[in-house]
């Protein structure tokens, strides 16, 4: 590791990784010809050259800048480490959102120990936003300029805005948990992936709930939104950085209010 | 109407109106004490300082701008015209996406005569994102530069990319008209507002299926959408700028087959 590369904080870093990210997959954005690959034998998860270049820009900033920290990506895997560290990569999480050229997929940075991720990024390339949090840190970078991220202090589930990605959400039970929730807010949401974590964040909305979801998926939410103030669990309280069922709210009296709902599904 | 106002073409107004409108509607966005109403007494439709800003900041320019012509405007109503032209203001397109924090509301303008618009603006503020449509023009200005609109090629429901606002669309017959289409489709997308209809226009998705539309939703999109080469029409093929229920599509194929499942709703 170089000199330069010891001098910069892990923020720094996660940033340069943010950078190079963005330089790798916005030529691919709105391109007519993009292909797809289908990773799923039966449904449609696509897997485009931009994931991948994404993804390989990040890796080879962190061979240079961290070599000793271990590396897991959505697209290329595990690359072991040799003190603990692991950073975790989505270098487009919403793929579906992405290839219709959505605004609303993001890059996804989280730099994890062994019990769960330290800080994190979402990046949004096209509109020019970055949300940070962690190691002191927890702000957003983006046509605005600089805002502090800061959850919102909601109590009710009635006064509450819901989003999660998908309305088919997970299986029957899930689908049903997330309802079981939902029927009870002031308004729910769909279709924005990781940018409804950086909603939270910011202070827009009070929770999102998701399923069958990857660890590279969460960590990086977690992160940013254990910064401003909120909190990340599982439907059953559990921690959530190894992906699965999850719970993202603004506080803890209103995750307390969905998680009694949610245990029960 | 002075010199320099006449000497403005109706794009030209149009920009100037969109620019007021972002002038008047970003300083409210993302703001934590936003203020909203309930207009109605049923469910939640809010309307904020923002939307009436917005408007009140459009209207004005075109009583300067453009005084001999009529306006339509989601909050503040209709001004009656003297030449058979009339524009159609909705300042804050997808109000529930905007109170959110989500980058997908537009401010939506067009230009119609009697028989349907001649030119429309989907406007995004945040993003600082412009689709115009009509009078010849047919292009995006955003963060990428200026790039050409022009609809998709897609001949197939199986390779389409169908998008709507809401999961909970219309009435029931409503919902089993757009789940009808939806299952032959290869993605399928939520909670867009506006934005569905500019990524139509900008050749990234094939159909867009809305009901319960105003006139003011689906002036604009119409203007952008057939300037990119595809087509809006109503659910039995009539026209749609009235509002109601909204098909709209890439090309006439893939209209046509969507068409052929929707006339049975």
């Amino acid at each position: 590791m170089s000199k330069i590369a010891s001098a910069l904080s892990d923020i720094d870093v996660a940033h340069r990784l943010a950078d190079a990210a963005r330089a790798a997959i916005l030529p691919y954005f709105r391109q007519p010809d993009l292909q797809t690959d289908n990773k799923e034998a039966d449904g449609f998860d696509p897997v485009t050259e931009a994931d991948r270049a994404g993804e390989a820009a990040m890796r080879a900033l962190l061979d240079d800048l961290r070599p000793e920290d271990g590396i897991l990506g959505e697209e290329h895997g595990i690359k072991p480490g040799t003190n603990g560290r692991q950073w975790v990569l989505d270098p487009i999480d919403g793929t579906r959102g992405f290839i219709s050229g959505t605004p609303n997929w993001g890059v996804l940075i989280a730099l994890s120990k062994a019990d769960g991720p330290i800080m994190g990024v979402i990046d949004q390339p096209y509109i020019g936003e970055r949300f940070t949090g962690g190691q002191g840190v927890a702000r957003c970078d983006g046509p605005l300029g600089q805002t502090p991220l800061r959850t919102r202090q909601t109590q009710d589930l009635s006064d509450a805005i819901v989003f999660t990605t998908f309305p088919e959400l997970g299986s029957p039970a899930e689908r049903a948990g997330f309802a079981a929730v939902a029927r009870h807010a002031r308004l729910v949401r769909y279709g924005m992936d990781c940018y409804a974590y950086a909603l939270l964040a910011a202070g827009q909305i009070d929770l999102v709930i998701e399923a069958g979801l990857a660890p590279y998926d969460i960590q990086a939410p977690i992160a940013v939104i254990e910064a401003a103030g909120g909190l990340v669990t599982g439907w059953q309280g559990e921690p959530a950085h190894n992906g699965g069922r999850a719970l993202a709210a603004a506080n803890p009296d209103i995750h307390a209010k969905a998680l009694e709902i949610l245990r029960g599904f």
